[in-house]
C-alpha cells in the first residue's frame, strides 16, 4: 500500500492506472476507520482492480460551534487497518490541497440540502458536495462507495454525479453495526460508557418504526411516534429531527405508499449520532 | 463528422477514444458560430486528435429580461462550418439531457463572478460555470478552449478547473476581429448597419487605452478616461461598465504595475457588446 499526500500525485497514479485499463474504487473518508469503513472498503474491492481509501478531515463540512478540531486524527492506525483491509493507495492530502488559495468555488445540491442534516448543520452538505467532487475528480473512479449511516450525504452525492454527469458510480453501502445495534460511527469514541448505553436506544427506536409500519392501521404519525417514545424513555437522549422522508426524492412523507426512510439524530451528552431505517 | 444528441452518447465516444489513447479537445459554443469559434477549432486541433464542438444555447445563463427565445439557432449552418473546420463530433444535446429533472446542482466560483460581467447579468457566471462543469464531465476533453473575447468567463473557468480539480487544460485563444477591429460576436447579428458602424468606436477605444499606457505619466484613471473619451465620443454607444483589472486575479486595478486587463461593455441600440485589451 502506498500513502499519497498530494493530489497532483493522486491525479498521476489515476491516469496511468485508467490508461492500463485498471478499474479504480473510491472510499471518501475523514479518517478515525473502523469496521463500517472497511465494509465500504470490501464492496470497493468487488468492483475494482485498484482500491483508493482518502482520508481528509473536511473543514467546510464543519460548521464553526462544530468538532473539526477534536475530530480523531490517527494516521498511522488508520493505514494499518488500510494495509490490513488490501487497500492499494490512501490519499491523504494536505488542506491546501484540495482548497488552494484564491476565490472557493462551491459546488451546491438545492433542494434536500437545506432539510434534515442540513438545517442541523447549515452549509454541511455544500461542503460534503464541493469536496466530494474534488476528490472524484483527484482520484478519477470508476465506483466509489458510501455509508448508508449517512442517507442524507449519499443521496446527495449520487444527486450531484447525476446532474453533472460525473463518470463514477456511486454505490451505497448498508450500515454496519456494533452488537447492541447501534452504528458504527468515528464519533462514537466522544461517548462515555453511561451516553454509549444511552445509543441503544436509537437502534430500538428504528426497530419499533419497523414495527410499527407492519400494522395495517400504519400512518406516518404512529411510525414517527413509535420510534419517538423509544427515543424518549429513558432521558438520556436528545432529539435533533426525527423524519419519515421519501427514499427517492428525500422530500418528507405525507403517506405510506413507496420506499420510505425514517431519519434520526440525536444528541447523546454533547454527541450528535446519525441513523436511520428503510421502511 | 457526427451529430451526436445525447450525453450517454457522447460520454460513451468519450470513454473508448480515451480507452485508444486519444486526446480529445472541447469546443463549448451556443452555436450561430463565426470566424471566432473556428479559431477555437484550429487552437484545439492542435493539441488533440479529435476535436468536439458542443453547441447549447444554456438556458442557466441568461437573466429572465435577456435574449434567450431569440438567441440565433441553426444547427445545419453550424454543422456544415464545423464539417468545414474538421471537426470529429458536433455534441448538441437537448436542455432536460444536461439539466434532468429534480433539484439542480450549481456550480460558483466566489469573488469575480459578483462584478463586472456578474454585476450587469446576477446569475450568469453560476449558469456559466455550471453548464461548463457539466460539458467537461460529458465530454472528458484532456483541452478545452474558451475565447479571450469573454475574458472575465475564461477567468472564472480557469478558476474552477483548478480549484475542482478538473482534470482539463483550458486554453484560451486570442479573440478574432473583423476588418474595422470589432470583436466578432454571435450578438454582432442583431446589429443594425448604423449600430455596426458606431461599435467600431470599441476597438478604437481600446487602441486609444493601449498607447495612453505608454504615457510616463499614465495612471489607471487616465487609462480608463481615454477609453471613455473615444466610447463618449459619437453617441452611438452607452457604456455599461469600463474597468481596470489585474489579469490574474480579476479584482479592480488601483496601479499600473503588473498585467491588466481593460474591460468594456457597451449598450450599442439594444445589444450588448463586450471587448477587452490587455494592457
Amino acid at each position: 500500500m502506498d500513502l499519497v499526500r498530494r493530489a497532483h500525485a493522486m491525479t498521476e497514479i489515476a491516469r496511468k492506472a485508467r490508461t492500463r485499463g485498471r478499474r479504480i474504487g473510491l472510499v471518501p473518508t475523514m479518517g478515525a476507520l473502523h469496521e463500517g469503513h472497511l465494509a465500504l472498503v470490501r464492496a470497493a474491492r468487488e468492483r475494482v482492480d485498484l482500491c483508493v481509501v482518502s482520508i481528509f478531515v473536511n473543514p467546510t463540512q464543519f460548521g464553526p460551534q462544530e468538532d473539526l478540531a477534536q475530530y480523531p486524527r490517527d494516521l498511522v492506525r488508520d493505514s494499518d487497518l488500510c494495509i490490513t483491509a488490501g487497500v492499494d493507495y490512501v490519499f491523504a492530502p494536505p488542506a491546501e490541497d484540495l482548497y488552494p488559495p484564491g476565490p472557493p468555488t462551491w459546488v451546491e445540491v438545492e433542494g434536500p440540502s437545506s432539510r434534515f442534516e442540513g438545517a442541523s448543520r447549515p452549509g454541511h452538505f455544500r461542503g460534503v458536495a464541493t469536496v466530494v467532487l474534488k476528490l472524484l475528480h483527484v482520484v478519477q473512479p470508476h465506483v466509489a462507495v458510501f455509508g448508508r449511516k449517512d442517507a442524507q450525504q449519499a443521496w446527495i452525492v449520487r444527486r450531484m454525479v447525476q446532474d453533472l454527469h460525473v463518470d463514477t458510480e456511486i454505490v451505497v453501502a448498508p450500515t454496519v453495526r456494533d452488537r447492541d445495534g447501534v452504528a458504527l460511527s468515528s464519533r462514537n469514541a466522544y461517548l462515555s460508557s453511561q451516553e454509549r448505553a444511552a445509543a441503544g436506544a436509537i437502534p430500538r427506536a428504528l426497530e419499533a418504526a419497523r414495527a410499527a409500519r407492519e400494522s395495517s392501521a400504519a400512518t406516518v404519525d404512529s411510525v414517527v411516534q413509535a420510534a419517538c417514545s423509544v427515543l424518549e424513555a429513558d432521558g438520556g437522549l436528545r432529539i435533533d429531527y426525527l423524519e419519515l422522508v421519501e427514499a427517492e426524492s428525500f422530500e418528507r412523507a405525507t403517506t405510506l405508499d413507496g420506499e420510505r426512510l425514517l431519519l434520526v439524530a440525536v444528541f447523546c451528552g454533547r454527541t450528535r449520532l446519525l441513523d436511520n431505517q428503510a421502511l
